[in-house]
């Protein structure tokens, strides 16, 4: 039997099991083709099947909208952070931004090669334990999106509420929830997310993306990473990522296997209420984050003594507990429980946190 | 055994099966970690040691000097054409490009968002059947870049020289070719290739940039796809393709156990010969590029009956011999015989051609 461990990754993380077995029994024969997935054009008949039920299949788990497009792009979130100024932002336009964190903070800092910024409300004097209030927000009025970060993976802060902001377009990074939870896109402009938390690997990139809001690129924005352009191309205008269009269409057979995003979402709550629970419990852990805003992803937490980190760490891994080290920004530890992660892994760490807290409590 | 066919794709193209093997069997439990590269953080010991290794071994099979930076990106070639002009041409500059074909075409029309170009030579006269010879290139002097398409990939064209260019820095899309022969990469300023002909799976892509190179790049740069950027973070600004930069490791892997490039080399020229020797043998069949132009890497050929295009590409299909149609901008068919293809998927092909004709000609 295949040797696999508990694996809680904040990203690239843990994929679905039957994914991963699926996509090794085709590895090097695709439905009797006689060639890998990886191995075909883009354009071929095979490979646009892939492609669209990978995108039908999408479409289905969110319920998107008719008028909206689903484009397959790379670079991460982390290059979307320039690619939606491109396409959004006038050079003389403002654009407001919701400051959570780390990641906020990241696009923000981007942001402003392109145009002003309105860092329209901050939880940066909580310490970004909590989604800033909707009435503490100054909106511009006259901006041309809204950006949040609806996940915030290093602090582990959620929103679970969509803001109104009326006409303004709302524009969200949701690398690290997007499909854990039903989701109202039509709330949204645009929505993107890099696949490597609930899609599929690393260098896939997904964006949700309202009709509307395509065609205003500006003059410097790559063709490839022009949401119109890509729109029409059917994301083709370049080879895309073919071999994580793939595996993210396993990954969406997958969860509609599951039930759908409904399902996994009981799911997701249930392993995040143990594993907080067991955090909470006497105080020797500790999670920062206000209650209501708390990541059912990305679970952070610290330990009384962080003389402890290390034992803690080293007993985690030896009942094959890994990457629970914190990141190097904050420290401590953080327990990633992804769509893929199942409720037996969480129970396996909620086991050795309360082991651990005896022996060292 | 598995069900493998002679795969003639240009791209995403034929990978060496022992790569694939070997991916296949480790991919849900690389080196006894219990988890699939794909699951593994970009930034722990485990990945870190993968991209290191990948990058060595690319360095000792292309002799790349000490003061190149090796960058793994997103985006293909296609992103290249922007992320160049970004990167190298200041807004008042001027870019020399020399025009060879269907790709080259791209680039150039790429570049024209983000200054002036100056087409310093062309071979449109000549239907793009050859590169032009240096002494007609009307260089402007002044240049930021002189940008080759050194392998079309479309038409079949090679550069079987290296341009000297005095001081102004040579730019290469290399994607078709880039590791098929040794490379005098000290003659390039920056040489890209897009993974998914000799190196990997779509969606990664290549940089090699001479140090002095970077740290230029306009303001409206994303920073994912700034030189300087990624050459500080090793690749690791934002979060790689990591299952691409571990299968190109693996190629490269297999590349040196072949014996290298000058290995290789011989057999591509072996490859390439027999193809050619066929389709010259007596006119039934056409290439029209210039003799000492001719791409090792892809082949077009044309029949001299295109209604016998059909029956061709379905014998061929029935003796497992695919992707040998020509792109939709020439028509015709078109064999890439990358590093992946042997000489035996070649020679099956070549018995096809005189079979073909036996029955047809």
């Amino acid at each position: 039997m295949t040797h696999r461990v508990w694996n809680f990754s904040a990203g690239p993380a843990a994929m679905p099991e039957p994914v991963l077995q699926r996509a090794q029994a085709e590895l090097l024969d695709w439905h009797g083709r006689g060639m890998s997935v990886m191995e075909m054009s883009h354009r071929g008949a095979d490979f646009v099947s892939v492609a669209t039920k990978t995108e039908a299949d999408l479409r289905e788990l969110l319920g998107i909208p008719a008028d909206y497009r689903v484009l397959f792009m790379q670079g991460g979130a982390l290059a979307q952070n320039a690619i939606v100024p491109l396409n959004l932002l006038p050079p003389d336009g403002v654009a407001d931004y919701i400051d959570t964190g780390h990641w906020s903070l990241k696009s923000i800092a981007e942001v402003r090669k392109y145009g002003r910024v309105n860092v329209a409300a901050s939880s940066a004097d909580a310490r970004y334990t909590c989604v800033p209030d909707r009435p503490a927000w100054r909106l511009s009025g006259d901006a041309s999106y809204v950006h949040l970060t609806t996940n915030e993976t290093i602090g582990g802060v959620e929103y679970p509420w969509i803001p109104d902001t009326g006409t303004v377009p709302l524009v969200a990074d949701a690398s690290s929830h997007l499909l854990s939870r039903p989701l109202d896109v039509a709330r949204f402009g645009v929505i993107y997310a890099g696949a490597q938390k609930n899609i599929g690997p690393a260098g896939l990139t997904l964006v949700i993306v309202r009709e509307d809001l395509t065609g205003r690129a500006r003059r410097e924005c790559p063709s490839v990473f022009d949401y119109a352009v890509q729109a029409k191309a059917g994301s083709m205008f370049n080879t895309p990522s073919t071999f994580g269009i793939y595996l993210a269409g396993l990954t969406f057979q997958w969860l509609l296997a599951q039930g759908g995003l409904a399902a996994i979402e009981r799911v997701n709550i249930a392993k995040a209420e143990a594993l907080y629970a067991e955090i909470d419990r006497t105080g020797f852990y500790r999670n920062p984050v206000r209650q209501s805003d708390r990541s059912r992803m990305n679970v952070p937490f610290f330990l009384r003594d962080e003389r402890l980190d290390a034992p803690f760490l080293e007993g985690a891994a030896a009942r094959g507990l890994v990457q629970l080290k914190g990141h190097r920004a904050v420290g401590g530890m953080r327990a990633s429980i992804y769509n893929a992660m199942p409720l037996a892994g969480v129970l396996a760490l909620t086991q050795w946190l309360r082991e651990f807290e005896r022996e060292h409590g």
